[in-house]
């Protein structure tokens, strides 16, 4: 086919990208696919997939490594861990954030950043930016020069006091994106209800995990969410709005889509998975393993469930992401650094999923059947390659792309369990779920990385990605009503 | 790469599928594709694509062709015309309907239908059935019986005296397609309304074409589409809405998905590309041009447009398909079969598009920056296939696919005119309306039919494609909110 | 005050009117209202109030007395008891319906209707027609007749075999009334899906009564409200939706009122304190006690009482009427006039509830904190009274009204026995319910009807009414959007 | 009829109110209603209606007079003007605000307030508070007091730099309301939005007064109702949103009515008589007549008058109110305090509209056909009395309420002149405009304050009137859907 001789040929794999599946083997030189075929000549090496189902790897859009936290917590993943983590659970590109603290430039973030990822991660990775503190600095000279560098995509918060942005900053940072051309990805909960509502709670004494979801009702994500809709349709430019939970907010992003406005969704296992009752029902404080599940947005209940299968199913989400955030429970510096009685507003929010976000969705939605398979692909993968301006080089199996890759065991069944799992976080959440697939084989830029459940890769191997600006970022042509 | 030497190599492809684009040569034997590669070994014959964009064939789900009709009227294209008007345009399938006539057997239909077709087809062509009298002769056996041997889409008509069921005849017919896994397309006005309207219209000497618009407004689509999706919601099977034309039916549509339900929709080139305002706005009947742009639903306005826009880019389409329904314009068996000055009424409803569908969009959707190019190759083709069972042969550029495949020119200036296309209708309702892409070349199986402008195909080069069962109508696992 | 002596003066009324509270005497000559005062002079005869809430009497806009059915049934209550029981509920006008009966003319309805009514009524009543056979001669002369004739107002069925008409003669019936300015209420369910879920519950052997429950779901009534709508928008003609019982039917009403439609809603108290588990969730059928409950649409569940309660709050209801429709239980002309195991849908519909409508609504409305008393007051009395052209003869306390008025007992706390009503029916559903008001004394014309929970009225004293066109009828200024 | 003899008879009345028509006497004593009656007894006093149209004396719930502002501008009405102006307008009872400065107390506002009102008017007033500083002593001390003194509703700005409170600040004031039972005006639109654009606008030179209308579109309007409506949704508190422009607030009114949430609107004259064009079109500045029409939110366009006349029509709308807020235009302390070249930013907002709410809304409302009298005097009247705690003495024409009496004079054809006007504006919006109705006779407490055109009042009788709890605000029974 090629003067070159492959350096690797996986065989007989079924193939599926966002919009196709078939059956031929994958011809691989120098970590890129060059060939796909009926029949491929031999490899230097071969790797036979038995039909197996072959996808592009996981792109996890949204997770946190290592991050800074200024409540005196510790991210118990880094580059390592983390990457490692994600490798075993068919992730092959990982998008943590570089956080700028108040009072700090976002370029003393990414240089941090860099220093921490070193040379530890194990497959590949971009940096999405965190924009707290957006001075006529960084909106007029650090974000653009970023941006330019291949930072292509930052978060705002709409709450946290130490991240959290009034509207004012939210419409100066997304003018910046809409002239550069760079996608603003959106945490939407209403900070001042938050605050009034966990002040009431915690002068009544409700200060039990289950109140962490008493604090974040619906609307408060709803406001928020119809908020940023508003700014984002008032500056002209796309936004994501990131891990939804239910009903109130998948109604106000249906709403903007509706109008052709280009508002996009992402959603993660925690609202497919767990719900409200698992942050426990007792009122107890010490050590309560509710802490466990706080995250936010909150767990809502089952019929919010079905509300996110069927906006995953329906095309209302375009990405589904972790939004991995792992602080240990039982550690000083993990869920209880504010004691272990502390209260709910006190616990470090987020919960490990890197490793797990794969396979729970396969299992559950494709072979459930309320997912196709295609969209799992497109949710997992492609999509997030796109809409973070990793695409094509990640994302697909097509000609040119990197040969990441993960070889799929379906039809089993295997009961979660943390000690299986290969992050440096104690728990899971989803400790004692049952999923029917696993990825089998991971390979990253043609290298197996993971295989049968363990890790064969090593740091260093993963390499930084810079960004080119984000697909559905471009403009678009708009009439009026 | 194989032993077997390639019949067939395009170099430099631009290769885009409903998910990817990527650069490669694709390798075809037998009229297969069976190999995609970054330089691929030589070929018996070769085209060089030259960087040029290589998309899938179009597959045109809903066209007419040698449909038999009640009013004495003769469709203008048959298999031949048709087909090569179809080639000409960059769609290498069509999937006109197999008509039942009250009275008759759905079988007859059928078979009267493969005669009409003979050897005549120079692309690929599967059947929709139209059931216009469900007994329970159809009901139990021969829809059952058709659609698995083939047969496994069909339409059904809320309007149209010689056509339309009632809602107890649709529920039968949804139970039919629920059983067997087929899927229903609709069309969805009330005919009721349109009789009472038309009526009074008449009665006040309104008969110019212009009233064919006021005698269908959106209300009368929207009603129909609301039931429609009441009776799929009761049977709990998916549908089509075909030929979605504005505003208030998409409302109905988007509605339904944020609902889960499994209600998928169609649009056409003439509620972009057409206004009411082309039906003509003067009095006078006799011969009057408007009876060109009759077709149902109606074209309506500008801010229409802009809706159907709006719901391309959201996802609220599946496919986009041409309705081409041929009548000529001078010709006592065409618009005027009931004489030169007919009555809006009594106008042939219907207009040419097979040839001018593909370029229309591309031209002012991907590069006028509407519309993705991927979403273009899934709303004309993937999506096509995969709703009609034609997937994977037809509808994308994949091992094991068929060869059919259109080399693009883009970035050129061309005004339609009807002079220049294949069909054997004497007008097109886009004359003069510029686009700035049209297929180069296009392959069906392979070979070559349609290159510059020229038709090089032939007359019983296509065969007929027995339909597997679509791939979304395979039971959903759906919860209760 | 008046030259006159006033026949009788009410003293100390704490008087309520769809706007306003206020205290006053009120007096009383030849059976109307003359003066309202701070302190009238002397009537012959004085009833002392004692600062009790005194109401309009109420307007039942919908309830069934000795209408003739086809299917051997025989009516409980004819004018005399179903008056009666009005009375002593607090009604003080009634309007059953003249029911067509196909292949007969209006006129004749009418004619028997009359006859029936005899000189029974205790009360005033009118009536309204029901339109089920809409021969030319219907349409053209005798309704336009009748409407003039004070028969302003008529229903139309979009179910029920006998009686359900489809959208062509539901368009035409819809014409007469713009082009007479009468006012239509509609049955809106869809009848096609009740007897295909029916016909498959049957034959599943689902035949208890809770299966009427599961044979017209809400979407059987959405879809009907929708088409309702669209039907009446085509023409331009105001209707009213009767019985609405739940979210699917009150979303569809809100929003063509949100349209500026002049859509008009009501709902009865089987909505808002039954559901559909009082029809039994076992699956025997022999003289099941759910047929007591068996109505149509069925009552629902809790939270769509709740969203009844939230339309009555919000101003989606313009009326609250009984829908009463008495048939025995232990009766072989009642609900098992086809057998004692009849299946559901050989059951008679309907169920009593002229007496405790008002009962019922004050109680958990009004005193129980959820209903405004002048819209309790509107909304049983002011807006039927216009609604269907009784105003200002009746609905309210004002001068020249006649003096239809009920005195309320209130703070009270009485357990509903059927023993204790006075409608011939043998069971109430509402058995064991508890109310915290009821009407002490009513009166009809100036003359004491009941007191006490005592039946004080006669026959013959209730008076035919014929109508004025309804208030709401009349042409309305629109633009558009 | 009593022992007194009646001060005033007003003769052949035909009286209006929220709910019925009649046809009577009005008989007063001591400035109240005592007697409605056919024919009532002479007084001392009489007053020939001639069969006119009586009703209530309109209540302006949002008006500003000679409030202090921060920008060297100066009201052009005081207590005198304005009230003298209301009063030939056919308003009797005004409700303007004591505005808190920032840095100062409620009670300073209070006392001011009072000082500046003085023995001035000439009709009846109470006072809303507008809260801008709620400092904990504010929250924990004025604001009971002060509601607890009939001060019981107040206005929220969400924009405005020197009004302006942020969420925290919002819910904080509501959670006064809800302990307390008062009522809350909201001023929704999105300050940093305005300021945004503002800017943008400003940089580009774009300072006339048509770019008011462009800084202030309508969806930083929906966007802060939306939020306004979920902050009242948090903390289960009725609002009002003041002031609704058009279509996109509206919805989310409906949306919030719709879910059974106590959310009420207000809407005024210039929603309805004006657009954005009577802003202007040109560039120039200076001294530009588009200052008259200078209010926010801005004045949209004639689709979203309809949507305002709908929202009349059906409901959406509790009260209409003419939010006079007077600035005369040759002034230099007024339109252009800033300067005859005044950027819009820098010009006053507000129009006068106190005399000619009453006769624009009934003439092309009521006799124009698009408005229910009954919904005119409930919008203008009875449900400001009773929103704002000042029903039953205000709003209605009932026993024991003041003698407020409008006599109207219609079929007329009254050109609209300042000239003619009693305000000290020296300008009115809607000069040159036709109505067919104008206020004949208005008497405040049975006397007499304006005839034919002709102020007929004096300074000194208008009373200060203590506000008792609103209506609706007390607490409502809901469950959860």
């Amino acid at each position: 086919m090629t003067d070159a001789t492959f350096d690797l040929v996986i065989r007989h794999a079924r193939c599926v990208t966002a919009a196709d599946t078939f059956d031929a083997d994958i011809g691989i030189i120098d970590g890129r696919i060059v060939a796909l075929g009926a029949q491929l000549a031999a490899g230097r090496e071969e790797i036979d997939a038995e039909g197996r189902y072959v996808l592009p790897g996981g792109v996890d859009g949204h997770c946190h490594l290592d991050q800074p936290m200024n409540d005196g917590s510790v991210m118990a993943d880094d580059f390592l861990s983390g990457t490692r983590s994600a490798a075993c659970g068919g992730t092959t590109t990982v998008i943590p954030f570089a956080c700028q603290m108040k009072g700090h430039s976002l370029r003393e973030a990414v240089d941090d950043y860099h220093r921490r990822a070193g040379d530890k991660a194990c497959i590949d990775y971009a940096f999405h930016l965190i924009v707290s503190d957006p001075t006529p600095e960084v909106l007029n000279e650090e974000l653009p020069a970023l941006i330019r560098e291949g930072y292509t995509s930052f978060k705002i918060y709409m709450t946290y006091d130490d991240l959290k942005l009034g509207d004012r900053e939210i419409l100066d940072v997304l003018s910046v994106a809409r002239a550069e051309g760079a996608m603003v990805m959106m945490h939407a909960e209403n900070s001042d209800c938050i605050a009034w509502l966990t002040e009431r709670l915690l002068a009544a004494g409700k200060t039990a995990p289950a109140y962490h979801a008493a604090s974040r009702p619906m609307l408060v994500e709803r406001e928020a969410t119809h908020r940023a809709i508003a700014l984002a349709e008032l500056v002209d430019v796309p936004i994501l709005i990131v891990h939804v939970s239910g009903r109130e907010a998948v109604a106000q992003i249906q709403w903007a889509q509706a109008q052709g406005l280009q508002v996009y969704a992402e959603t993660c296992p925690q609202y497919l998975f767990l719900t409200a009752a698992d942050l426990g029902l007792d009122e107890h404080t010490h050590h309560h393993p509710g802490a466990k599940c706080i995250c936010s947005p909150p767990p809502r209940d089952a019929a919010n469930q079905q509300v996110i299968w069927d906006g995953l199913q329906s095309g209302s989400f375009a990405v589904f992401s972790s939004d991995h955030a792992p602080f240990r429970f039982d550690d000083p510096q993990g869920k209880f650094v504010a004691g272990e009685d502390a209260a709910f507003n006190q616990i470090p929010n987020g919960i490990p999923g890197l490793e797990t976000r794969l396979a729970l969705l396969f299992s559950a939605g494709v072979l459930g059947g309320r997912l196709d398979i295609h969209d799992f692909v497109a949710l997992t993968s492609t999509n997030v390659a796109k809409m973070y301006g990793l695409y094509p080089r990640k994302g697909s199996i097509a000609i040119g792309a990197d040969a990441d890759l993960v070889i799929w065991d379906t039809g089993i069944a295997r009961t979660i369990r943390n000690a299986d799992l290969h992050h440096d976080v104690d728990y899971t959440p989803y400790e004692g779920q049952t999923v029917s697939a696993w990825p089998r084989t991971t390979l990253s830029r043609g290298k197996v990385v993971a295989d049968s459940g363990q890790f064969l890769g090593k740091s260093g191997h993963g390499q930084f990605l810079p960004c080119n600006l984000p697909t559905p970022a471009r403009p678009r042509v708009r009439g009026t009503r």
